[in-house]
């Protein structure tokens, strides 16, 4: 990836200068930026943002299907034959889209191809903000909407992919609100503290099999020292916190019975907005718990 | 099983009739029975079962041992041979003790020979009163204990077994308390009252696998209309509760995410006291919820 | 009041019996009892009283009108002259209406009056489903109304008046549902089980005053032995119940700071259901607590 | 009050000047800074006022008795004189401790003349950090106490009055902790985020009375845009939150009963550390709330 250029300076170059330093934002597109360029200075990066997708949506509807048209199919034979020119596909390894099984291929072949021969263009989908679940979901759901809608919802799904993106090649204020945070807190109303000490594990929990994102461990204030995730897009989808609450309360030298009434506790959770705030606090005693979504 | 005989009766019995009427209840001790007849009449179940365990206890310690020893081994090859002549061979096979794995076999093999090396008796257990998982933790930790303290144990255990067979045998008042009972109730914040329709599921969790052990669907008091488990002890051990809560509030209709925050809602939990009640309620709205061992 | 007659009895009698029986259920008005003996015999005593009021219902305008008319003035110079010969007054005494301060008796005299002049006929209500606050709150609500809807909610008034009557006179299967249920329970979840011991206090709320209406210990279960109130309608309106734990977890023993984080609970509620079943639980430890409307 | 000096400052003036830079925070008893003067510099504010209080534990306990028989009696007759002249006199101001009625004066007066009497120098707390019920109440407590227990414990308070008039008058690194927080955050669990535009009021409670200290709106994050109390100590004494979710909810156009369940919630608590942060949040619906000591 090229090193990220300030939006003080990009403001200074000429339309080549300006288009080249956006090359790739906008895959197979550099009319984008070369129309965008007209709005030249961008005050803060997400009117930049707002500027180039602006100059998508102004064009005829051909245009625009020709536009989504030039984006590679989702897990497609690019995808597996790891032709990571295209940044598309350098995503799509984030989901371990790039190493699919013969059955998952198959079943990603049979929707983009029953997609396509229903739209006429390739499914696009910001696969940064979506866990592999989620994603076959979201297709099937859009498999069903009319041709108008998915064509716009195409182009919104590209106003996240090329948000991202932006953020990580322009440096400067007012960039787009691209990443979520989740994160929690364990108070025990036993002691009437923050409970130090409890290990926690966030999980993503698929169809079939549940794997471990994220290990921590709280601190004096009952939260983990860093959010459990941040820095990206929450990825919409399934989760699952599980506190060692049993583990802690023994540690504290609480007289619990031999098979404790609370041991491991589970919270399962769901995450619907990649940009948002997940607060999931644990408000815990021996005895009893309660979980809301906090802020 | 013989026909149930009412206290009543049982107290008009001489020794010999009376002797004939328990037989069964303590395997292969008649004595306990003729012991025990010489403070008949009973008033209550649970006095006739303090007499006869007091029979056992009052024998020298050569004598308890004897009779703990008359015990057959557990998940022994009398179980395995499907020997169900043995009362204590037809409660085994209620956990499954009749069609262990050659692994699970082996290892019951082990722990019999090191129990029985050890206090020369083989490991007596009331195998209702526990899951699979907690029996094996429980035949471990006895392997640690002081004869003594082990001699007694292994009492305690056969009055858990003797009064189980009692209550099915001596119908009468004041029977000894033997069973347990786990219930539930959902109450739905969001709207202000019970939450009914929502599907429950109650799953015994063992080390390496779950086991659905009831499914319910709560009436319009936001409970089950039987309690999830009653009319037996409740096995020791970890369970969980499935509350489908994502599907009642859509079916409320109320406007949810794709993702909901919460869809489906486990609540898991130990189980320390068969003959306890669990009451383990659910107080919940789309965003929250709490839980607590009720009452 | 005469001794209750049971509905088989009043199902026998002729129609001269039938009206005597019911004397003073429907003030004034014999004509309602002989319109509804036209459909005598009733199933159950709902059956009765939905016959009554139907009779009432079935007559045109003007003679509802006049029905309504018949009674008193609510706080009015009977009620101040202790004239408990009215069935109305009589109860009317129950809200102390019969011993208003000067300044009191003044604004419900303006009130009447302004009521009288808008719709033609007296206000009437329910005394016995509302506090005095409540009272007057709907007393002001009520003027804004339309005359027919205000009619209207006269004769629904009427009927919750004359179903509180009939329960007391008639005995049979079936009756109205005319009393509510306000209870709680008291959880301790520091300890794991019920609260036993803990005093609770309920008071109704006016707009300058707290009344003490009852005052319990809740019991080993952590309820009290009776419900808060019962066997009457719950008189919509403001209520606070109270909870002595500061006292209760320092009688078990539990170390607290001098001033205790919790010492008494009050939970603020309303009710606006009369007939409903209140049910205010708390779920608490020494340094947190829940409630919810439970069931 | 003089201008604040910079620790730095101090830690280069000479012993007359640093004598005189903190006149007034020991009362009548300038040998406490030329002791402490010894140890300089100091590194820290803490430090600073470690050394001070050192030097008077360091001494006899009749210089220690002489030194705390220096104070003004509490309310006494030089309060009520407005003699302001002395910290005490108008620290104790705060309490409104010079505005007593006749029987609150005669009160302290005769606590005052019994503590006298018992101990033989004056009763000295730190007011600022009590509210003037929990102060009566820690005065009959102490009256009670042993001599020596007493006397130190005037000194640990002479400890709080001085680090409290310490970190007015020297500005620097690692003062000591003489400040609390309290604060609140109402979370909706109906709609699943911060309640934005809840009112809050925060009262004092008295054995008679009630003074309302502080009132604010929630923000969109929930959270009151200040801490309720910051900037002074927590003073030890009862409380109560009063948070106005009728009108919330009503404002969100929920469709609540003409009595709503919960109208004005009050959380009643006690602070026990005025040096902590105690935070007190509310999470709830229209049916359901709860509370805890959070962090």
């Amino acid at each position: 990836m090229p090193h990220p250029v300030s939006l003080d300076t990009l403001n200074t170059l000429d339309r080549d200068g300006f288009v080249a330093a956006l090359d790739g934002v906008f895959e197979h597109a550099p009319w984008v930026a070369q129309a965008a360029f007209a709005h030249a200075p961008f005050d803060t990066v997400s009117a930049l943002h707002n500027g180039l997708m602006a100059a998508v949506w102004a064009r005829p509807e051909a245009e625009r299907v020709a536009f989504v048209a030039a984006h590679p199919d989702l897990a497609g034979k690019a995808a597996r034959a790891g032709d990571i020119a295209a940044a598309s596909v350098s995503e799509q390894a984030g989901l371990g889209l790039d190493r699919l099984s013969d059955a998952e291929f198959a079943r990603f072949e049979r929707l983009n191809a029953a997609y396509r021969a229903r739209f006429g263009f390739p499914f696009v989908i910001c696969v940064r903000r979506q866990t592999r679940d989620a994603l076959l979901d979201v297709f099937e759901a859009r498999l069903l909407q009319g041709r108008e809608a998915e064509l716009a919802t195409a182009l919104v799904e590209i106003g996240h992919i090329t948000a991202l993106r932006l953020v990580e090649r322009v440096e400067g204020p007012g960039p787009p609100k691209v990443h979520g945070r989740l994160s929690t807190h364990v108070l025990d109303t036993h002691k009437g503290g923050p409970a130090q000490g409890v290990r926690v594990e966030l999980f993503e929990v698929g169809a079939t099999a549940r794997a471990l994102l994220a290990e921590a461990v709280t601190n004096e204030d009952g939260r983990t020292d860093a959010p459990l995730i941040s820095g990206a897009p929450l990825r919409a989808g399934r989760y699952e916190l599980v506190f060692h609450i049993g583990a802690y309360f023994r540690a504290r030298g609480l007289d619990l019975p031999g098979t404790a009434f609370l041991d491991t506790v589970p919270i399962r959770f769901g995450i619907a907005e990649p940009e948002g705030h997940y607060h999931v606090p644990l408000v815990v005693t021996p005895w009893s718990y309660s979980t809301y979504r906090g802020s």
